[in-house]
């Protein structure tokens, strides 16, 4: 008999609240530490995108935004805050669809997505001043910002995935996505393995790590329950490590946009 | 101190090859068994698309198939064998987009996927026949018989899955996704729930039966690993369960086919 194999989703508890400047790779260790849970090798830790903002800093304060003329005609056009808009272009290269409510557009990181990611809920206000969160600069970088110092913390080889809920063409609802990865194959590429009657597949490329991050949310939730890391154990991989942004498709690949 | 949440996705070892007429369900309770896994209330069997499709008989034989004036045009476009290119149409309502290789379709049950879900691979010839598979008939519908059969059999309230892997747009590499479910809600409805702050969230559905799918998928793998059936335990859940139809965005939602 063979041994089944066995992936845990496991949600780190009572995950402080995140401000700017915090040093996040502290806290998650703590946290981890506090809960009783020590990484082990291969250990894949998904971090929410939101605390990755937050600790990077990434708020705009929205009262002390100009909106330019585009912005300002967009958002009368779907009656959203021009001010929003404004900083929704500013992270974006350009609008895919715009309609009453809705915006998505190309991120300069070339996800396409809504609102830029730029998000209003969970973001304390704490002198009254309306803040939005913009997504982390890079997120390839803070993840591996965060896998360097978690793995050399925990003196053992970690990886890391930022990620975010997208929704998506033709699906109704939103799934978790890796914006950024570190220590681990974003996009496994299986063309060329056998399969089960020994001939070779087509193509086939596994979006892994967005698989990873979609587990992950299941345990975040999306809501109050203010679970923003969760740890991955016993995901197996032999490829190299790649960065989230292989597994966003160029746009002369694009058949959608 | 809280305890962390917990979610284990366990393969089930040593699952037989499925052949056509196969009782599944019978078959899913037996490797479970023999794992030593007994399902609890509450738990998730994600079971892949094609060992349904092989019971329920969804075998083409390819050699049977007289292809349509049409199916000649588009496989001469894109470089397909057009009798599959023929078979992929009687599954379909409309063609989305057709490059050299790749057939996009809406799938007759609402799918925007890639040559409606009829695959070639892992589908044994044992006389030599060339055969194709098709999705199951009604993926909610395999899924509530396995559903009512597997509860039955454990004397527990249990969800099934039934799992596919899709591509799509803007973002490269397939996950997998939800074709049908029973006894848990496919999407989650988080419209007007609280955020950490107490602020109402504008609009959240939550694609939860696919972040479940995609999470299995990351067990299940893609190739010759052979493990088609998988065990969710610890998802937790208070909305209604509804099909996995109701996560195919309808015709007039979408902004992108």
């Amino acid at each position: 008999m063979t041994n089944p194999t066995r992936i845990e989703l496991i949600g780190v508890p009572d995950f402080p609240l995140v401000k700017a400047g915090d040093d996040l790779a502290a806290l998650i260790a703590a946290a981890l530490e506090r809960a009783g849970l020590r990484p082990g090798a291969g250990d894949v830790i998904v971090v929410a995108q939101k605390i990755v903002s937050k600790a990077e800093d990434r708020f705009v304060d929205i009262a002390a935004v100009t909106p330019s003329e585009r912005a300002r005609e967009i958002g009368q056009d779907i009656q959203k805050d021009p001010r929003l808009v404004e900083v929704i272009l500013r992270e974006s290269t350009r609008v895919v669809r715009q309609r009453p409510g809705l915006l998505i557009v190309e991120h300069r990181l070339g996800y396409v997505m809504a609102n830029a990611g730029v998000d209003h809920s969970n973001v304390a206000a704490p002198d009254g001043r309306e803040r939005v969160l913009l997504l982390p600069r890079d997120p390839d970088a803070s993840a591996e910002a965060l896998r360097a110092k978690l793995s050399a913390r925990f003196g053992v080889a970690l990886a890391v995935i930022v990620n975010d809920s997208f929704g998506r063409a033709w699906r109704r609802g939103t799934v978790g996505v890796a914006l950024g990865a570190a220590g681990l194959p974003a996009a496994l590429d299986l063309r060329g393995d056998p399969d089960l009657f020994g001939q070779a597949l087509q193509t086939t490329v596994v979006g892994f790590a967005d698989e990873a991050a979609a587990a992950a949310s299941l345990v975040m939730g999306q809501a109050a329950e203010g679970m923003p890391v969760v740890l991955i154990r016993g995901l197996a991989w032999s490829a190299p490590a790649s960065g989230g942004h292989t597994l966003v498709r160029p746009p002369e690949e694009d058949l959608f946009r």
